[in-house]
């Protein structure tokens, strides 16, 4: 086991050290036990497709496909050639269609999962990253209501993280599609694609896109009034009523759209934005699409986001609708550690380091820690029956709040609590914790 | 995304339904859950490795490795070719080596990951599954009191899972190896192997083995004897002396084994058991070793083992001692799904169905959910206002107990357990759940 190559990251497969480890951890706990409490079923789903399964989604996804082949052997040939899963909907999709006959419907299911993309590594964006992903799914019909839920699901999600205030952008992709029809530009994809660049290159540069792409100068302006138009009520309605615009396919949208904004607006009040600029890069969305962003960090682009597809999985016959929404959790919690210096209060879950008096009486300070792990602490016995100096040391390097000394008091043990100094008596069977240091706390460096 | 190709499962690569997945997440969070008690950091390292680091591990592992590659892009050449690591320690050594100087030693940490080996599928034997590791390693010498801490955190976590009795059977290299040289056999590791083929083939082939590699008929004889003693006290060590050999590190051996098995008997009776045939097939263990076996299911194969190393990891000039056990886990699940017939009590963590009495109301069985998600009670409102037969039917098709019927009673609500039919007033805000409905117990199909 000795080392026989120069040890060095890999660029855009991070790697955490305990501490950002633990701070992720809560952060996939919260997320896990708000998507449980919405009634959603783990999944998991093996990392590997088979290749033809995973190409042509669009974009550069074809070219950030990693393949998977046995180093050596004699099967070559007769597996189809396999890749690593570059997002959990494809997979999804896949798994409902082989299981279509064990499952029930409407299925909702969360999967957290590692992905891979060849992309080009940079700071938040990971070749090797987790997804924390929700879906409902049902087979030939979904019900609308479940596009208003989504977003909500995440809110109560995040507003239990240490993120601060964030604002999920809703638009429907009829509106833009109804609009874009009914001021005579029939090229909807394309336009939609140019407008979805306002972010990056500003309302001129799209302008001059939108005209290169033969719109007038009256339509460029009415697409790109459209994509100012965002309130976190209902009045983004009327504001694009006033555009003077009508489209059949249009008015589905704002009614869509309303339906979402107004139980947003009763169940998370101030979160959901209507948001005529959101488009999502994927050609697939067909009703509403999500976006997310912290305030103060919008720079950060969209840290979950995702939508309704019509045909989420198809076997030729039946047709499987579906609406999800996507936590990208490794850049979300990469960049909050970054840039807001978030991490851990601990480097270990451990709350109390038991001391060893000397080796002969390590058993002693075992059975403690027995009894204090019985009661749901988590505990380390000293590694060596060092001075008490060096044991307090140990546990103060790795931010372990309390050390037990077994036999230190009168007639019993006693516990200090290494931050103020304070050492009081007390017995591993009645010891109460405080809640607080229970677990590790999220703290700012 | 509908499917371009037919949909079949990919041969060692498995796929729970959610209920057996729901039965998998119990293991792990009760694993985890024990790991941290007792003071394991976790961690997780990235997928891949540079091949070079995975190559030349022993036995088939090379050819069993899956290379990663991108399909298509202009950077090949430039990184290290990569593969996706076969075990968990191998990463963790180099993962050690990376943060050395940023990690407090010594360093406890628990992985909890996916590995990926290119074997022959068989019930049990998968190419991708998830392993639970803890590892404890230190700078320049490891205390032996580890080497007895790991089966005792395997031996805690084990009794918390629904598998029945089980055993961890512990040997020291140095037993075998002090005991062969002490009868004049100095080809240490071969006749190690030839004996960890016991199990397998008995001991005429053995015997028959040995004499083919150059020992006596008395050497065999002596080597076979000292692998059939087992004890799970002390009696082992007399055992061993009434064969008369004598070696210094037999000695050794003995007082080493008898240690940890003298804490076991205190912390876990009658789970440890001293077993002198226990070899484990890499070469790279140098001191205590682990397997561990469900009682009545033997022929399952040891599902969680380990050992000591006096060198996980070395940069030249400093050496990494650690000690670890490995548990695993898909292979462990798999077995109880497909042979003793266990699963989750319900597909869905749900708890409680909130019914819908026609669409104009949802929000008020919104509400509802709110509620119960307030105080912990995962649930789900109902997909449509079909009439209650049906929505009782879909609370029962995926083994949800409760159904809430917003309304039901006089000035209130009312919930019904559908197991046995009681319906009774109930208040949102009060409602208790039943602890054993609140989260999917284990049953047996």
């Amino acid at each position: 086991m000795t080392a026989p190559t120069k040890v060095t990251p890999i660029s855009g497969f991070p790697e955490f050290l305990p501490a950002e480890r633990l701070l992720e951890l809560h952060f996939l706990d919260v997320i896990r036990e708000v998507f449980e409490l919405h009634g959603f079923a783990p999944l998991e789903t093996r990392a590997v497709e088979p290749v033809e399964r995973l190409l042509g989604k669009g974009g550069d996804a074809d070219k950030e496909i990693y393949g998977v082949t046995r180093l050596a052997g004699d099967d070559s040939g007769r597996d189809a050639a396999l890749g690593l899963h570059f997002d959990l909907t494809v997979p999804f999709a896949r798994y409902v269609l082989e299981n279509a006959g064990r499952l029930s419907f409407p299925f909702r299911r969360y999967q957290i999962q590692k992905v891979w993309r060849g992309e080009r590594p940079q700071e938040g964006r990971f070749r090797e990253f987790t997804q924390a992903d929700i879906d409902v799914v049902d087979v030939g019909e979904l019900a609308p209501h479940f596009e208003a839920e989504m977003p909500l699901v995440i809110a109560e999600a995040f507003a239990r993280l240490p993120i601060g205030e964030f604002r999920i952008q809703v638009n429907n992709r009829r509106i833009p599609e109804g609009f874009y029809l009914g001021i005579g530009l029939s090229d909807v994809a394309g336009t939609l694609r140019i407008v979805d660049k306002l972010d990056k290159i500003g309302p001129e540069k799209v302008t001059a896109l939108l005209l290169e792409a033969g719109a007038t100068t009256e339509q460029a302006a009415q697409a790109l009034a459209l994509a100012a138009i965002s309130s976190t009520d209902l009045s983004f309605v009327d504001a694009v009523r006033a555009l003077g615009v009508g489209h059949p396919t249009l008015e589905e949208g704002l009614d869509a759209l309303a339906a979402v904004i107004t139980v947003g607006m009763e169940q998370a009040p101030g979160v959901l934005v209507a948001d005529l600029r959101i488009a999502r890069g994927l050609d697939y969305y067909t009703g509403t699409v999500y976006e997310t962003q912290l305030v103060g960090s919008e720079s950060w682009g969209s840290v979950c986001s995702g939508g309704r597809y019509d045909s989420l999985a198809s076997d030729g016959r039946t047709t499987y609708p579906g609406v999800g929404i996507s936590i990208g959790l490794t850049r979300l919690v990469h960049l909050l550690v970054a840039r807001r210096g978030l991490t851990a209060s601990r480097s270990t879950p451990a709350a109390v380091l038991v001391a060893v008096t000397d080796e002969e009486s390590r058993d002693a300070s075992r059975r403690v820690a027995t009894a204090l792990r019985a009661r749901g602490i988590p505990c380390e016995v000293a590694p060596s029956a060092a001075r008490f100096g060096k044991q307090i040391r140990y546990a103060d390097r790795r931010g372990i709040p309390f050390v037990w000394f077994p036999g230190a008091g009168e007639g019993g043990d006693q516990v200090k609590d290494i931050r103020s100094g304070d050492q009081v008596d007390a017995d591993a069977t009645t010891w109460e914790c405080p809640d607080a240091d229970l677990r590790p706390g999220v703290v700012t460096r």
